[in-house]
C-alpha cells in the first residue's frame, strides 16, 4: 500500500492507492451528492475520482479514490487539483472562473469550459446573452448601478412586485425573493445591490415549471433525456416527474429551447436546461452545466444515467442512449427534518430506489431522493410513501 | 480532515474521513470485483464500505470508504477488521472458517455465517451435505485417503474418466480437472491429494448449465432471481443469458432445487447456485454464498441488483424486487488478452453497459464485463461485439 500524504497551498491530497497505469483520473471540483454519484458510475466505468471538496466529510470523498480539501475559489487550489487529474469537472458552479479559463489556455482537459459555467453563475450575462441569441425569457431588468428609482419604475411597467435576483452566488432558492410585498421586495434589492448586481424579472403566470437535460459531447454531438415535470418549493426541487404532463406540441417546443440553448451555452458534459411554462409559451429559467436534480430519475429510468453520460462527455467517449425504461419514473427528495426515519419501511416499499448522499443530518438539506419507476402512477404515490418513511419535511407537503 | 493510520498484527488501517455518525459500516472481506460492485450499491443506500483487502491496488479499494490490508486467513486480522465494522461480509470464501466461527459467537454480525460458507469452500463436505438431504448432485467418490486404485476403481465403475476435483482452494476452474486421459486424471488427483481431499465425479451429460441466485434476509425471507443460461469455458464463467432457454418444467425444477439448497446452506445474503442440465434432470453443480458473476446482469436487468440486496439481506433490510425489467439480458466477461482494446468503439454500441473492475492487466484475469438488456436477441450479439472491442480473450470464442 502506498499512501501519500502531501500539503501545498491550502490543498492537501491523500492518494488512497498506488498508482494506477493507464486509467484516466477525472478531478471533480465540488464533494457533494452530484459527485457522489458521479463516483458511482465513475467506478462501473473504471475511471478513477479524484474530488476537490471542502470538507473531509463531504458526500463525495467516501466513495471517491482520491480526494483534495481546498477551496473551488482558490485559483492555487484549482491549479493544484488540475495537476493531478486528467480532465476536470464540476460538481457546482461556485468556482474561481478566471482560474478555470487560465488553466484550460495552459492546456488542461476542462468541461465544461469556464466560458460555459459562466451561464449558470452570472443571471444577468445568461439573461443577456439568451435575449441576444432570441432564446424566450422572461421580462426583466438589470439594476447596475442599483436605484429604488429604477427598482419602482420597472415594478409600475409590470404591474407587480417583481422577482429579485442576485446576479450570482444563489442556488436552491438563495438569492432569489418572490414577494407580494413591493417594500419587502425593495428592501431585498437594495441590499443585495451592495455584493452583487441585481436582477429584477416579470413573476411569469407559471403553468407548470420543466427541465430537459441536454448532454453534448467533446465533438459537439448532443443528446437529450425526455421532458420532465419539477415542482420546487422555495426555490427548491421538491420532486421530478417523467413524462412531462405537457401537450406533444409543448414538449416538442421545451425540448427545442432545451436544444437551443446547450448550443448557445457550449457545454461539454451535461446541461440542464430549467424552463417556465406559460400560456404564451416556453421561457427559459436557468441553466447548470452539471449533472442536475432534475435528472436524478434517469439512474434507475434511463438506459444510460446522467452521471454515466455527464463522465462520457468529458472523457472523451461516445454517448450513451437516453431511452426511458419504463413508462414512467417518480423522484421525491429528501430533505432533512424532525420527523423520525423508518429505513426498512421506506425499502419494504416495491420497487423503492434510495440514494442516501451520506452527509450529516440538518434540517432543510438535501440529504437522498428516492426513485420509482414503473408503468402506472403508483410510482409517484410509492415514491412520496419512500420520502414519507423516511421522515422527509418535503414528504408532508405532498 | 482526519486522516489515521494504524498498524495492529498485519492490518493496517487506513480511514479516509472523520467519523460518520449513525451511519452502518459494512465490512468485506476481499476487495475483488465483488467488493467494487457492493460499494457502488452501498454508496446508494448511505453504507460505509469497509474492505480488508490484500492489496493496496485491490479492486474494491479506490471506491470503499475505508480499507484495511491483511489476510482473510489469518484468524487475528479477521478480528481485527470485524471490531471495526457493524457487519461482516465475504467477497470470497477462502477465508479462515474458524475464526469466522468464533467472532460469531463473540457477538459479532457476520453474515453469511461459517456453516453457511462451508459449503462453498469444501466441496466434499457440501456433496455429502446434499446428498443427505436428498439434493440430486453428480455421482461422486470422495478418496479419503487417496489410492490410485480406489481412482481406478470409480473410473471403471463410471465407464469413463472421473472429474477430478479438490476439496478447497479451487474457484475458476482452479482445482478441477475435465480430462479424457485417464493417466493425467489420475496423475492429477494423486498429485492434489498431497494437500486435499479428493472427490471424484461423473463427467455428466450436460445439456446446458444453469443459475439461480436466491437472497435471503435475516428472518429467513427468501426471493430468487429467474433462471439463467451460464456458459463455462476452462471452468470461468463466459456469459450468463436471461432468461434461460430450459423449458417451463425444467425452469421449475430448477428454481425448486436452487431454493432447497438455499435453505439447507442457510446463508443470510445472496447464495448462488449453478446447476447442471442434464437428461435425467437437474443436478447441483457447485454452491457460492456471496454474489456471483451469474447474477452480474442483475445490476441492469433487474429491480434490486444481487449486490444491493445482498447489503439489504446482510444489514437487517427489507429484500428488494428481483423482478426483471426486460425481456431479455446478456451479459459477458471481460478477460484480460492481448488484443487492442477500444473502449470508445465499445460504449458505441447501443444499451452497452461496462463494468470496468479496475484491475490491472493480466492475460487470463476477468478485468471487467459488459451487459445488454432489452426486448429481442440482439442483446446477446451486442455484448459481445462490446467484449470484441474490449479485445478480450473470451470474445473470441463466440
Amino acid at each position: 500500500m502506498v499512501l501519500l500524504g502531501s500539503k501545498t497551498g491550502s490543498v492537501s491530497v491523500v492518494m488512497k492507492v498506488s498508482q494506477q497505469q493507464g486509467r484516466l483520473r477525472i478531478g471533480v471540483v465540488g464533494g457533494g451528492q452530484l459527485a457522489r454519484m458521479l463516483g458511482e458510475s465513475a467506478s462501473a466505468l473504471g475511471l478513477r475520482l479524484s474530488v476537490l471538496a471542502q470538507r473531509g466529510d463531504d458526500a463525495a470523498v467516501e466513495v471517491a479514490a482520491e480526494f483534495a480539501i481546498g477551496s473551488p475559489q482558490d485559483g492555487r487550489d484549482l491549479t493544484l487539483f488540475a495537476g493531478g487529474v486528467d480532465v476536470m469537472t464540476f460538481d457546482h458552479e461556485l468556482v474561481d472562473l478566471d482560474a478555470v479559463s487560465s488553466l484550460s489556455t495552459d492546456g488542461h482537459h476542462i468541461y465544461p469550459s469556464a466560458a460555459a459555467l459562466r451561464f449558470a453563475v452570472h443571471k444577468v450575462y445568461q439573461r443577456s446573452a439568451m435575449v441576444a441569441a432570441n432564446i424566450p425569457v422572461p421580462r426583466h431588468c438589470i439594476l447596475a448601478p442599483y436605484s429604488d428609482d429604477d427598482f419602482d419604475a420597472f415594478a409600475d411597467l409590470l404591474g407587480h412586485v417583481p422577482v429579485v435576483k442576485a446576479d450570482h452566488g444563489g442556488y436552491d432558492g438563495r438569492g432569489v425573493l418572490v414577494s407580494s410585498s413591493l417594500d419587502e421586495a425593495r428592501d431585498f434589492a437594495r441590499a443585495l445591490s451592495a455584493s452583487t448586481t441585481v436582477l429584477l424579472e416579470e413573476a411569469v403566470e407559471l403553468e407548470s415549471e420543466v427541465a430537459v437535460i441536454v448532454v453534448t459531447d467533446r465533438h459537439g454531438n448532443q443528446v437529450t433525456y425526455p421532458v420532465v415535470d419539477t415542482r420546487q418549493e422555495s426555490g427548491m426541487c421538491v420532486e421530478v416527474n417523467f413524462p412531462s404532463a405537457l401537450s406533444p406540441a409543448r414538449s416538442a417546443e421545451a425540448l427545442a429551447v432545451a436544444r437551443r440553448v446547450a448550443e448557445i451555452v457550449g457545454a461539454v458534459g451535461v446541461l440542464a436546461v430549467e424552463l417556465f411554462v406559460t400560456p404564451s409559451g416556453i421561457l427559459l429559467n436557468e441553466v447548470a452545466a452539471r449533472p442536475h436534480n432534475s435528472g436524478h430519475w434517469t439512474i434507475e429510468g434511463s438506459v444510460t444515467s446522467q452521471f454515466e453520460n455527464h463522465l462520457r462527455a468529458v472523457s472523451g467517449l461516445p454517448l450513451g442512449s437516453t431511452d426511458a425504461l419504463a413508462a414512467r419514473a417518480s423522484m421525491v427528495n429528501l430533505v432533512g427534518s424532525d420527523s423520525p426515519t423508518d429505513l426498512a419501511g421506506a425499502l419494504a416499499i416495491p420497487g423503492l430506489h434510495l440514494h442516501d448522499y451520506g452527509k450529516s443530518w440538518a434540517v432543510g438539506r438535501k440529504l437522498g431522493h428516492v426513485c420509482v419507476i414503473g408503468d402506472d402512477e403508483s410510482v409517484r404515490v410509492r415514491a412520496w410513501k419512500g420520502a414519507e418513511f423516511l421522515g422527509t419535511g418535503a414528504a408532508r407537503s405532498l
